[in-house]
């Protein structure tokens, strides 16, 4: 691939396109670093279109030129998927977040890549709708990127996954063509489904400009409570009760272990939604449609985890701000874990009965490495939090320094152990700027050759980025 | 493509495969016409693999010696793509019908291809699940031919697409490789999601040998109510007040017009639901967790439909008896047409604003063509009938005689048609053997050239069928 020349910037200037530059402080501070501050990009040029056809030329001019393209949306990314490392030309949807569309019968939002998703999820409110996605990350993320990484989130329990509720696309091919999938009927058997490549594909296979997403009916009630349970066979237990008593209106099931709820405590300041600790907290949402139904569902679970014995403290919270205050409590765990120390995390998918032992080999393995357990060790706290019921595990090693020994010794043992528990090692962040390599612990070889020839079919030059692209598995 | 030959058919038996070839009288009679009597096949052979493995040996073979393949499960598709129409061999996965998993904690079902629909079903209720997919095909089709086809169905509106229920699939590409990406995890995010390539390519890339899907909880408790409505204007805003009353329990909205039901009554014998004749009888279904909160919402939703004057009649079924012979009424409409003529059926998915104008610019074509409107018209009835809410509407020409003037004359028109507004070709039973050609109306060059280059990345010897394959598009 070609580095970027001053000629290259006046070109994209020259097509009215906005450009920044590595003169300009803003480049360094928002678009060369990702959001935890692990990956440091290098980009010396963003440029900023501001429609599809924009979009186009910029592709079309790099492809030609040889000039590697990361795209970035609201650089929420965990894994450093979205900042140039190799000298990009960085390519920001900023400038594109126009609402297209909504048809308030079938209930699609058409929208530019470029929206942040919590501007959807409230322009669409008004209609009786919401977005069927939800993520920590909802004030900056975009729905391209959201898209983009095939991000699961919060409503994932409810609503499924993107490939189910993004009904249309429309993406600039790394040659400049515009693939318009911006189709919106529901049901649509003709012929291949092309843009299922570009879910996920973290933008390798291209840019995507515009999305058709299915919403979900507005919920008119919500349930909420904080379970304190006492390990993870009980989290499980409920979990099960609560998908068949709870049934249709269950819309989250998110777990904690009490060093996240203390790390949440101690460095975000929030209270706990627990009067006492527990090994295990829970947070159950219901949302349903008549406030006194699910009232009643509720508690009708609650007394029979109680009946049971598997719930040691239940808070039941209905108003709005305390509702507010445990979701904030749940969606600042990232942060909390980010400020204790260099948080390294890791977005794993395993089957249930794997789940709980995860951490502990984890613990042990880092143990007998030397690296954890004593006061003076690397690493000071292995935790583990997530979403039951779509089986996402988030494991954090919280260390003294990124890298190093982590990212050398314990990383391919902890890729290797989730893919031969028939796990994914990426479950909602995507492979990003260094996981490709790794794809082959849980993905078969003709599976990897076929992503391979995807991307060469697609994009045969290989100008898209990330760095390490699929190429690399 | 070079045609099977007796040396083919003895390699088959001798790799221990069960063979059928056209001395027998089964291969007519069963494999080589479609369920509505409109493809006649033409194989001379047909093979029924065991295992992931035969499958692999006969593909293997056949892509070496260039021998076409057509891929068939319960040979229940609409559109004629599961029968050989260039004399291909007819791979049938009759013979792979065995449940691998159910995993009740996690809630995912692993099944081999050729196990029946209904069979699945019945099977996880026992673990308090139910299949997220129902058609009325379900006591012959099969799961494997479900994921090709990308089924939608009675249940879409509650559950969504194949493309999000699949979790994970395994798949023997043409050159015999065997694609192993049966994981269960339900989020992933590691790189391409290869599988959803496989959901909806009819057996063109491929042959799909086993399925992974997520299961959704058994509800427990069932409303149905059957409307009589005056025009299809009522039946949308009903629609629209159901989604948002009630909510998360809403599991079907089914609509027919009134010519529909006189052809089931008249020719499957079933008695009206309704006890007037209406323009248009609409069926709404929900499914809950507790059967007096499901009945109020019910009776709810009905109060305001009359108090807004939108119901002309609302039989309201809880017997057991009662709801199975109302989905049954529905269920057999396509069987009640193809008994009243030659039935040719169009599988549409339309934005709700347009989906009143198709019949009645169908019937004014037709009229203008002087095939519709006399008493010995070529065409005798034209109507709709479908599902609500997810925007699929099936449109039913029948006539005195298959293809002709229809096929010749009026189906580019209509595809035209519905391309133009919007709409797919397409929307749940697949492209077949004969719809490739008008992809165009409704897909952009882009797209069309995007699945070419798949098609041939993947079979580059373009042995798998169905024959007019998205390369004729």
């Amino acid at each position: 691939l070609n580095a970027v020349a001053a000629a290259d910037v006046a070109h994209f200037a020259g097509l009215g396109i906005e450009v920044e530059d590595a003169g300009s402080g803003q480049l360094g501070a928002r678009y060369n670093v990702d959001m935890l501050g692990r990956y440091a990009g290098d980009a010396s040029v963003a440029v900023f279109p501001a429609s599809t056809a924009q979009v186009s030329q910029v592709l079309a001019y790099c492809n030609e030129r040889r000039i590697g393209v990361v795209v970035q949306g609201g650089n929420t990314g965990v894994p450093g998927g979205a900042v140039a490392r190799r000298g990009e030309v960085l390519l920001s949807l900023r400038a594109m977040s126009s609402v297209r569309e909504v048809d308030p019968v079938a209930g699609v939002l058409v929208a530019d890549a470029g929206c942040v998703l919590a501007d959807l999820d409230a322009h669409v409110q008004q209609f009786g709708f919401i977005v069927p996605l939800d993520l920590a990350s909802r004030a900056r993320c975009m729905i391209g990127g959201n898209v983009s990484t095939n991000a699961g989130g919060l409503r994932y329990l409810r609503y499924g996954s993107m490939h189910g509720n993004v009904l249309g696309l429309e993406a600039v091919l790394p040659d400049g063509r515009i693939l318009d999938a911006l189709s919106t009927p529901k049901k649509d058997a003709a012929g291949y489904d092309v843009k299922q490549l570009f879910i996920g594909a973290e933008g390798s296979l291209g840019v995507v400009t515009a999305v058709a997403i299915a919403l979900a009916p507005r919920p008119r009630a919500t349930q909420l409570a904080v379970l304190g349970l006492r390990d993870f066979a009980t989290v499980q237990r409920a979990f099960v009760q609560a998908r068949h008593a709870l049934g249709e209106t269950l819309s989250a099931f998110e777990f904690w272990e009490r060093r996240c709820g203390e790390l949440v405590v101690e460095h975000m300041g929030h209270p706990s939604p627990l009067a006492a600790a527990h090994e295990y907290a829970v947070l159950v949402e219901t949302r349903g449609a008549i406030e006194r139904h699910d009232a009643e569902k509720m508690d009708a679970f609650l007394a029979a985890l109680r009946a049971d014995g598997l719930v040691a403290e239940a808070q039941v919270l209905r108003a709005p701000d305390a509702v507010a205050a445990a979701w904030r409590f749940r969606s600042d765990m990232a942060a909390a874990h980010a400020r204790s120390g260099c948080m390294h995390v890791y977005d794993f998918s395993l089957p249930p009965r794997h789940q709980a032992a995860l951490r502990d080999a984890t613990r042990r393995h880092l143990a007998a490495l030397g690296l954890y357990g004593a006061a003076d060790s690397l690493v000071t706290d292995v935790t583990v939090f997530g979403h039951i019921g779509d089986d996402n595990i988030h494991l954090q090693i919280v260390a003294r320094e990124f890298g190093g020994a982590i990212e050398d010794v314990v990383e391919p043992w902890l890729y290797e152990w989730v893919g031969g528990h028939g796990g994914s090692v990426a479950a909602e962040h995507g492979l990003g700027a260094h996981k490709a390599p790794f794809l082959r612990y849980a993905k078969s070889p003709v599976i990897i050759d076929t992503m391979k020839a995807l991307k060469r079919l697609l994009d045969p030059r290989g100008i898209m980025g990330p760095a390490r692209h699929i190429c690399q598995a």
